[in-house]
């Protein structure tokens, strides 16, 4: 029995990633939901997790995800897509995939909105070392959470956060110092953490050359990799917990910049890091 | 008139980056060389010199490179292999490609050994700030040349190495600290720097799992991402001169770890960001 038979709706998450086999080989039919619309398309990272849920519920898929590189091809328009996802090599302990979701133009001709690559592995217990402890932050209870009905598009409404530095600026005035933010964030209704939901919170963070400017230009993320640290046993086990989100940039540059970002969970367990390449408009 | 007409023999890495159109849209013929040759495969940076070049030869292309995300599917064997590069969208500015390394297996079928996506884009001048400034460290003339001929491997003689700190242990003692490596480096036969040259270079550190354990175990790249920031006149400009490398990790566990990496030129300028993720064995 589904929650939805069973009368619960779906976690708007889970709605959004609703993808059904379209019967021919590695292909699924998915929508786009108002839960995580943007201001021209959708979410982002909604986009990551809905790419790498088509790898994850393929029936051909041997182990979890270990990196996922999602390219932004053309803003998603309101409505249906596909998503084929195909195994290209399939390894004794990893799969590499590729990935492409394809919308209908106005035209009514199908053209690419989104390309992704990913990577599956079967991983084993081995020596290891955490060589980036999470920082020395205030608790999640010890911040505020933001309000989310000011919250200017939907997709920021799904989430519960609590900045703790480089929030978004209140005064736009030019005076930007630093490209570091760091905040509490979970989904605002509660889920336990998967792999889909960790790359759509990869992408939690408004665009660097906000903060580093105290200024408002268009902005868009053009290519996001995710590098997935912790199985889904360890995303199990934190479960619907705050997790610490850290963002900064390297260069700004000729309508460019890059970001490095790291989450953790409350425990303090690096769970992902992730880069962004992102457009800007001047 | 070619280099070859003229009596001259082409650069190590020119020679290894010769594609020739097939006939077949969007797809070129290559071979490995033995000039960039690592212990069951060609370099990984040379892979991705391959891939992008492609691209870079490639009669609809817009632009230049912006961001390289490769990813390594299988040792490439010795001998002849295929790229195909397809511009699967172009927008006014920016274009997106999806890239495939195929050659045949033992059983004479093609079977795909890389798969990559870039984007191009044409970039204007805008407002812009370099956040990561080049490390103090010595001149390059203040730094040793390591021996090119002792290199257990042949691609690592294509390399001018200047170790600044982090270079490969000595004693495999099991001792490592830390993870960073910093050098200048260079193509050991002068060669004025490109987009594909960079990407070589992207990939020229050894596995932080050897620096950072001081124990050598089996490892490999599985996938890396390159953000240029830096345009070719830019690289044009940088010419023949020391590369300042610079790459730590952030985390290792079960068998993966990761890698971020910074390349400056010698004026200071940040020219690219690079990832990886990588396979270690135990």
């Amino acid at each position: 029995m589904t929650p939805e038979q069973a009368g619960q709706a779906l976690h708007p998450l889970d709605d959004a990633l609703v993808l059904a086999p379209t019967g021919r080989a590695h292909e699924f039919s998915g929508r786009t939901t108002p839960a995580y619309w943007n201001m021209v398309g959708p979410y982002g990272g909604i986009t990551a997790a809905t790419l790498l849920q088509a790898v994850l519920q393929h029936p051909d898929r041997i182990g979890e995800p270990l990196s996922l590189t999602v390219n932004f091809a053309a803003a998603v328009g309101e409505g249906a897509f596909t998503v084929q996802a195909t195994p290209v090599r399939t390894n004794r302990s990893s799969q590499h995939w590729s990935i492409v979701q394809l919308q209908a133009g106005s035209d009514g001709v199908a053209q690419v909105v989104s390309t992704a690559t990913a990577i599956t592995a079967a991983r084993r217990t081995t020596w290891g070392v955490a060589d980036t402890p999470a920082p020395a932050v205030p608790t999640p209870q010890q911040c505020t959470v933001l309000a989310r009905d000011h919250f200017p598009v939907q997709w920021l409404r799904q989430y519960e956060m609590r900045p703790i530095t480089g929030s978004i600026p209140t005064q736009w005035d030019g005076c930007g110092e630093t490209s570091l933010s760091q905040l509490w964030v979970r989904d605002a209704q509660p889920r336990a953490l998967d792999f889909a939901s960790l790359a759509a919170l990869a992408d939690v963070f408004f665009p660097r050359v906000w903060l580093r400017r105290a200024r408002h230009v268009p902005a868009g993320t053009v290519s996001m990799t995710v590098y997935f640290h912790a199985g889904g046993a360890e995303l199990a086990a934190t479960g619907a917990g705050h997790l610490l989100a850290q963002a900064r940039a390297q260069d700004f540059r000729n309508g460019y910049f890059d970001q490095s970002a790291q989450l953790w969970n409350e425990a303090g367990l690096l769970l992902a890091t992730s880069h962004q390449i992102v457009y800007y408009k001047e």
